[in-house]
């Protein structure tokens, strides 16, 4: 990696880890390159606006993720719903390793984001879409194989889904910790899933 | 009211509009007694800090609620589950009038404030307990009515709702909209609650 390859990278690392700490709302450019001592111009060289920085953190959470997800819903090994299932076990785990600043980084900038930059929200509803396909991918996969109704609509499935665990994880910085997420496994995820068949899994 | 009264709700007012728009972190006393025209002395003479300030504002906020929930959860011409749905469908509405700013301020507050200001923490842990609770009151009576299974344990089932509540909030203002609250009440609400008993509604 070039040296300017590796200060874009420390900004957008820097911005990923005040993101999620403190919102939209709550970081400025300054104390990201104070943090990181990059000096202003090196900052605009790379992004024109803050709101063309947060886009950049936004892409590189996904490509993050979609690593994630693509280790787990690849796995043949395994049933469909039990690859979600690892895929949830495993965002547990990592979210027990970095409590009490875990969280989701759509879902901080969601908050504070709303009505102000389209651009931002642009780019957040474009990676929730992608996100929603590939588990909508796993879902359809466990239809096909009858551990999901025929007639389940996999689109709104996946979309409550995605919501329940969003919820668990303001609940989970509110007071309620990993049983949050604990909760949304058990519970959320298990009883979105095919209530008629609770106990395929 | 007297006059001093009228200055903190005012106060009060403000903050919650400005903290349900932008969150904990992009909220400033200045902006607040700016939009309100009240002098430094003022805020200071009625609140210790901008924490005292928020935890004010989530108090009020629970108020308003909890006369909401009075109001649907006691009216015994309907079953205890269709007054559940009756109290979130009144929330429905209230949030189609406010969007694109609607949205949960426990939810917002909990997203920035986590792990950094214990008192407000403390209170809206508070607020989020009171408002299980009463959810908790209305899914007993309806176990007593059989309408959910005797085995049910209430406290998850009730945390569970207000996690998909929370989290459908987020996606509301990412970009689904209202569709998120739609989606919320018609397969979050319905699947957490007796999927069994899908069909007794």
């Amino acid at each position: 990696m070039d040296g300017q390859s590796a200060t874009r990278e420390r900004l957008i690392s820097e911005g990923m880890r005040q993101l999620l700490a403190h919102g939209y709302d709550g970081v400025g450019i300054g104390p990201i390159l104070k943090a990181v001592d990059v000096p202003k111009g090196s900052f605009y060289y790379f992004f024109q606006s803050k709101d063309d920085f947060v886009v950049a953190v936004v892409e590189a959470y996904e490509e993050k993720y979609r690593q994630v997800r693509e280790k787990f819903f690849t796995d043949m090994s395994l049933r469909p719903l039990a690859r979600l299932d690892a895929y949830f076990a495993a965002l547990e785990q990592e979210y027990k390793a970095a409590a009490p600043y875990a969280g989701c980084l759509y879902g901080m900038i969601a908050q504070s984001a709303a009505g102000r930059s389209a651009v931002v929200l642009d780019a957040l509803a474009a990676s929730f879409e992608r996100w929603e396909k590939s588990i909508q991918g796993v879902l359809a996969a466990a239809q096909q194989d009858g551990d999901i109704d025929s007639d389940e609509n996999i689109n709104d499935l996946t979309a409550s889904i995605v919501d329940a665990y969003e919820g668990a994880l303001i609940r989970a910085k509110a007071k309620d910790g990993v049983l949050a997420f604990t909760r949304f496994r058990e519970i959320g995820l298990k009883r979105l899933i095919s209530p008629t068949k609770l106990n395929v899994r």
